[in-house]
């Protein structure tokens, strides 16, 4: 098998960290590693497979010779380097939203929709956060019975707004605990012991943009027809790490609970926990550093009657939701030589 | 108009003192005022529109000339005294989950349906926190345009588990935070920086009981035709006071975003905050120690179409999903007269 040479872009940032260390584990082979950031943090020093590389500043000609880049630093610097990457022959995965929704960019969760990638031309984009923990969860179940109907509330942490939001948490906890004040930064309101019902900026339909990225990804990755309607309402809770999601989906076809946690417990990627006689259901700090997306709370939806399931999925918003895929597709990318 | 005599039974808890608070907020008139608790708190002295009361062990015979008991100490305590409180002639307003669901008790919030205080047979009961904030958001929308599904998903405080669920998420924070173990007690597992999809136990259907208290409330309170189908998932979150809930509606007829916002802006109870091009939408520490439901977040839901309406609803359980609505039936009793 052909090794390629591959470019980290954003390798400093919370997921670009992640990445490192998930090529690491998953004995990501390459012929040349490339870590690239902003002006600003060029020249720090970070250590990979046990080598020790300094940082560069991403430039056009940084991409000479690169073959795949794993890019997580943002939806402008992904549109800035993206021409110069794919002009120069190399295949760029990319963490942010900015080509998600284009029609020659495939949108991929490895094990979901792998055949997808053959179609890129140069770009392949990773999904959004929320979007992915759920589309492990919630292909398994359109296979069986096809959705019709979805509705999708999420919890989010606060690690997907990036280092700073984080450390906004930590603060603002630590000075509502001394009962001090605290103005917030990151967040329109504070996060601490709170909840903000506001990720990303409103649309003109009134839901917000990471709402719609789940509505509009979902469509495009799992390839639905036109008349299948989703819903979406996304909320910041005060966790570190780990979105949590309630689904409650109406299908085209009956499916029972058991038939379900059947397909679950069997597909890719996915970790049933529902064991409520025993009080077993997933929550954000169990899958906090882990690989799969537990599903629990398993029933039949009482609003949907026998076609409905309402279901509780959680999942890594820096592994599953982002850097876990992003090295799945540069593996799968490899595999099946298309770069 | 004829003053009652008035005993606050479990006076010292987190919900009981609350109705003691509002009470003089309220300017609530009586002729006698008796506070009750259990063995343990009783000899705590409290002070009451400046007089000083000891609490009493509440026995049978506490009950003795006292026309209307605030009740707020669980659900066996309220199993055990109210036939003590129904055979002297007294009323019971009862926020435990003893009584909700029996026929021949009125399950009232005031404001929207008052009239079933009237077949009051010596109880009364308030409904769950959640149920109560919800209803006050959607009983104005029903009216508009009848509703027939619905999706409600729940980001509930901790406060509603009572002061040592209060103590344990603040413990817990601090533990975390400086990266000491922690052995939760009052939940199943840790609350700091996490989400935990279950409140009270499960029943046979998958279902928490806090789910189907909103399922089956709900249905109760609005009089709901028995083929509008409601679905419930709830959870707990790091947040001291006050729940917020994503609410999914799908009507009989349509309605608009601009009809419902109307509505409820004119609606008993509730406070509108919904100004998304200037980032205004309810959040949890806004609705703390306030009366109002805040609603927000008025959007066409895009899985319901036309006849569809996504909703964000913010209320201080402590107060309209307990103490308060407790107050305001107590007041209307006495009002029309029916102790």
């Amino acid at each position: 098998m052909k090794k390629p040479n591959i470019a980290v872009l954003g390798a400093t940032g919370v997921v670009g960290r992640h990445i490192l260390e998930i090529m690491q584990n998953m004995h990501i082979e390459y012929e040349n590693l490339k870590l690239l950031s902003s002006a600003k943090s060029a020249g720090t020093k970070m250590t990979v497979n046990g080598r020790e590389y300094t940082l560069e500043e991403a430039k056009p000609e940084s991409f000479d010779d690169v073959n795949i880049v794993l890019a997580s630093a943002g939806a402008s610097t992904s549109k800035l380097f993206a021409p110069e990457i794919v002009k120069r022959g190399g295949v760029l995965i990319d963490n942010s939203s900015a080509f998600r929704m284009e029609k020659d960019v495939p949108l991929v969760i490895v094990g979901m929709n792998d055949e997808d990638l053959k179609n890129h031309k140069g770009i392949i984009s990773n999904p959004n956060c929320s979007t992915s923990q759920l589309i492990l969860a919630l292909k398994p179940l359109h296979e069986l019975a096809k959705i019709k109907r979805m509705i999708v509330t999420t919890y989010q942490s606060v690690s997907g707004a990036g280092l700073a939001a984080i450390n906004e948490l930590k603060e603002n906890t630590k000075a509502k605990l001394e009962n001090k004040d605290f103005t917030p930064v990151k967040f329109v309101q504070p996060i601490a012991f709170n909840v903000i019902p506001q990720i990303d900026s409103f649309t003109e339909n009134g839901y917000t943009k990471e709402e719609m990225k789940v509505v509009n990804e979902t469509k495009k990755i799992m390839h639905l027809d036109s008349d299948v309607q989703i819903s979406c309402t996304a909320a910041r809770v005060p966790v570190f790490v780990s979105h949590s999601e309630a689904v409650d989906v109406e299908f085209v076809e009956n499916i029972s609970v058991v038939e379900a946690r059947n397909a679950l417990s069997n597909s890719f990627g996915v970790t049933v926990v529902d064991d409520i006689d025993n009080m077993k259901f997933p929550t954000a700090i169990q899958a906090e550093g882990k690989d799969p997306v537990y599903v629990g709370r398993i029933r039949q939806n009482l609003a949907f009657g026998n076609k409905g399931l309402s279901f509780w999925c959680v999942g890594d918003n820096l592994r599953i939701g982002a850097a876990l895929n992003t090295v799945r597709i540069c593996k799968r990318v490899t595999e099946m030589e298309l770069f």
